[in-house]
């Protein structure tokens, strides 16, 4: 069976596992005090263009998020998402959990809107019974999206503006970051990131890492006494060297781009090959999650070698499937399914 | 810099690094449905010598105390805990932000007794206004302890008699659990905590692993849809197979009960050399944890070369320190640290 | 100002101010335990046909669903609830500050069909990925809904058998109960609310009294230990007898029953003089909630003597509004506006 | 039975239930926004001669104690009371249920040093691993206490001092506050709690009202939004004019501070009996509650005709008990218990 369901089937980066073995019997203090994390903390807020941004490093997604939201929010606030966001869709209510509610925002494409962020806000300040409703305290993105989606500058310039005016901290999630910046229309440098987002995550579970996220603070007041946020949520590593020293490997020399961009390339040979086959697509995607709408038939056929994942039923007799590359993903597998998709 | 300070100050047992080495590339499932998980959960089972039981694997302690926690409680119940135990006084509050109030019960070593359960249960069973407090709703133990020491059978046994008679589920917190079963007077093995104990879990953060702890539930009333709470959590790993492949390696040909030994070994060098010396000891510990009563001018000379933690102070001219021992400590420093005492 | 924008502008029915006057220094004990509460109990049980129902009562709305709810479920479990429901509309996030998503269905008319439950149970169970998704564990309704429509015995029913297969508790919101029972159409009686939900509330607030409302536990699987949840969240009145002198009086000679009638009498006023004039309604309410779609100049007009609520804009010329009637309206203001809306 | 075991055992001021009855069908606007709490607002501003304070009306001092504390403390914040504190012990885990850990320090009069805030301040930042402890994140006190104590200006001042140098806005629990007033040692008045306090509430539950309490913010810094968090919690009352107009009863012609007197002359008449007895206390209280520490025998005698409090064991033959009295107790009443008491 060859996986295309998910981004996070292998391991990590072989340099990673390589850095892990030089370091292991060194002896560090703990709970991400150490040099490793230090070091690699100095590499992102270079590649950030930010000196002063603070960053920590955590395990896993949900906890990212999950402790961002939490963190910022008042208890009556809820978190403006779109309604296809991650928080809203897979977290098993991780955020309520918390105690606050998603106010999911209807989306096509995964993507959240500045006029839709200006609408929602308006309406709330506007009920006479706003009272009686949880009012808007941020906004949550992903980028890429959970479709594959992605912001271009000018949205997210203007997704920050409306955030700015209305004191909306924005967060993005980048559980795929590297796979949007690696996407042929990308219009993002770490730096518009940095500048136009609050607080974000470099997701790096996804992107070659073993595990981890690093979430980077910006906006200087959500800075504040974070490290009691992540330890209280289980979310401080004993030995949190662990994630710097994978996050060190993963901004030496470029390396994060560069393993990101081997997932778009073969993510844009399925796209190709699907397009030429005259399949249409769920979304639009141009990073590497890929949502072509294949013939059931072409999808059992598929289903026998590969692994991939059904995500709508499109009519009686297509359906829209996502195929996944990753960082890690093997150029002869793609070759495999691309052969297979033309033999239909 | 020697340290002493904590047990988890190096990364992990080399044949672990060398297994993930071996397996990097291999494709898997995510979420620990991978074969990894499967195979290191059957070892579990065998050396529990129970084949029913569930068993999880979350990144951290704090998060398995927090999950399995609140996966048991009713909104209106508390944990009954030693007022030192971990949860009491080094997570951040995280049990009360799920919730629940830690039910704190005065300890002088660390241990929990049967008759303070029960003493307990039945104030608050007769108390006229029980409703206005927080039920008892179970028992959290660590063992051992934070303070080094450990449950007898015959302790263990009679908590576990009294919390099946109050319907009061026994939860052990086992982040040191390896260094528990290696101390001289240990008289527990894992077949009688899996009977003892409703839930528990080994821990991997401290004794051998990367990261990682292995929950274990016995009690089939609590096994229902647990990992909904560890999605719920952010404690479910995508690359589930790194806490499979490690806790399967632990569990291989008795890794982790003999990487435990070491650390007791030279924990007990520590002991004695103290004891030869005339230092007294602020708790009776047999395991990897040793709590002397130093001359704060020994101490100040040791603070030099080696890091260690000043635990409580004594009196005006000596002060109780907490030495840590673990798998990877090497001879060599104990015999330096040991040579360093003795000169004084 | 004519009010009729809710259905709690006034006090109480003069015969609980009456018996509060006559009570008032007489000394009972606290927290709900007086025979006040005794007494009113009975006579809740009486009319339900159900000896062994529990009963207890609190302050308001609000508190009632959040303390069901979050007494009921498990914390990785949402409420399935309407779109339109009281919990995912009104209440400030109240059911997720307790930890909990409210699993909202599109409604048009503010009711919840047993096949949209069925629907909603299936596909999480048969979701793969369902663990990452919170699972439903109750189904909450409003009868009458917060759109004036109400349930039909045979509605109730089949709701009532749903929950039931899936092992959902079914929770009816009962803050208007009484105008439900009233209504014309109506085939409900109490003692088939107690024998097809398993806990539901009967209004007091909108309804006669000061302030209250009475919660009924059918379910034996429900009662244990409620009052803990009662007094964690801040329901217990010290002065308990306040809410159970309320309801002895509302349930003597079926009181509640009759001047809930009042209410429905004159919303049908209100109903017969928009159909003549040939206004369309936004609901098609039997109960004292009406939702005409009147024309903005009347609307315009109306609202210099009369308060109301604009619901929701129809069209460029004519808004839906709200018009609440309550046991308190009186005849001469309903036929004061009757005549405004006729002289248009 | 004539009772003397709480503080709550009538119903309300006769001039409350004539109000309430000559308002009763007068048509308000819901939700606390009516003329009536306007009206009891700007009494109560007068009193505290502060016209810039934001009032605030719930239903009860459990409900006034969560709303306050979850509103103001950062989740991985604790709030500092003594461990007699009603938070700590009689709510049942209220403030846990909101996420926070009450930092209970040891009381042996129920009242908090400004020596002890600095302390446990001071302690906690300078611990090291204080990231790994939830944060002090306001004060709490009641005055007078759970055991009739009370604070002077000077320690109020103290406290107020301590609070401010370490930004921990100070709350303090007035559940009984009129009866502190009423103490013949009373230094302070309600512009100095005005001025010393960030937030407080007036209590009305045990002092004359059928329930409610009136919180008064006078920190700017903790107005904001608090309506949004009385809603969340579900203490938003419709009808919110009847704690208007109860407020507005209560502050008419210094009613609230006339009745309180009445019980304080009381329970000064029972302090003194037992005194002469040779009775000795277990708390030296000037307020409404006494708890002298009786013969076994006297109590059982006692008990045959009054209801009062068994507090705590003293020896063998003797048991501290706690005496309420109240605006509504009668003084035949209290004659006849001091007569039993003079008997013995």
């Amino acid at each position: 069976m060859l996986r295309f369901e998910c981004d996070y089937a292998e391991g990590a980066h072989p340099s990673i596992l390589k850095r892990l073995m030089e370091t292991n019997m060194m002896q560090t203090p703990g709970y991400g005090t150490d040099d490793f994390c230090k070091s690699a903390k100095e590499k992102i807020k270079k590649i950030c263009k930010n000196e002063n941004c603070d960053i920590h490093f955590v395990s896993g997604g949900t906890q990212a998020n999950l402790i961002v939201i939490s963190s910022i929010l008042k208890p009556y606030q809820g978190v403006i998402s779109a309604d296809t966001g991650h928080i809203n869709t897979h977290e098993t209510g991780a955020i309520e959990a918390t105690g606050h509610k998603v106010l999911a925002i209807k989306s096509g494409d995964g993507k959240l809107k500045a006029a839709q962020v200006q609408e929602v806000y308006e309406a709330h300040i506007n009920d006479p019974n706003h009272e009686h409703v949880p009012a808007p305290g941020m906004v949550y993105i992903s980028h890429p999206t959970e479709n594959g989606t992605t912001y271009s500058k000018e949205e997210l310039s203007a997704l920050s503006d409306v955030c700015k005016k209305y004191n909306l901290p924005l967060f993005m999630d980048g559980a795929r970051l590297g796979y949007g910046l690696a996407a042929a229309d990308n219009t993002l440098n770490m730096n518009d990131i940095a500048k136009l987002c609050d607080i974000f995550y470099i997701g790096g579970t996804k992107v070659g890492a073993l595990f981890g996220e690093a979430i980077v603070i910006t906006n200087p007041a959500l800075k504040k006494d974070f490290r009691y946020n992540i330890k209280q949520r289980g979310a401080m590593l004993a030995k949190g060297r662990m994630l710097g020293i994978q996050f060190d490997v993963l901004f030496e020399d470029g390396l994060y781009f560069e393993i990101s961009k081997n997932a778009v390339e073969l993510a844009m040979l399925i796209k190709e090959t699907c397009q030429n086959k005259g399949f249409k697509f769920r979304y639009e995607s141009t990073t590497n999650q890929q949502f072509p709408i294949l013939p059931n038939s072409l999808i059992e056929e598929l289903s026998k070698k590969y692994a991939f994942y059904p995500w709508e039923k499109y009519d009686e007799n297509n359906t829209a499937v996502r195929f996944c590359t990753s960082w890690a993903t093997a150029k002869e597998n793609v070759q495999a399914l691309v052969e297979d998709i033309n033999k239909f």
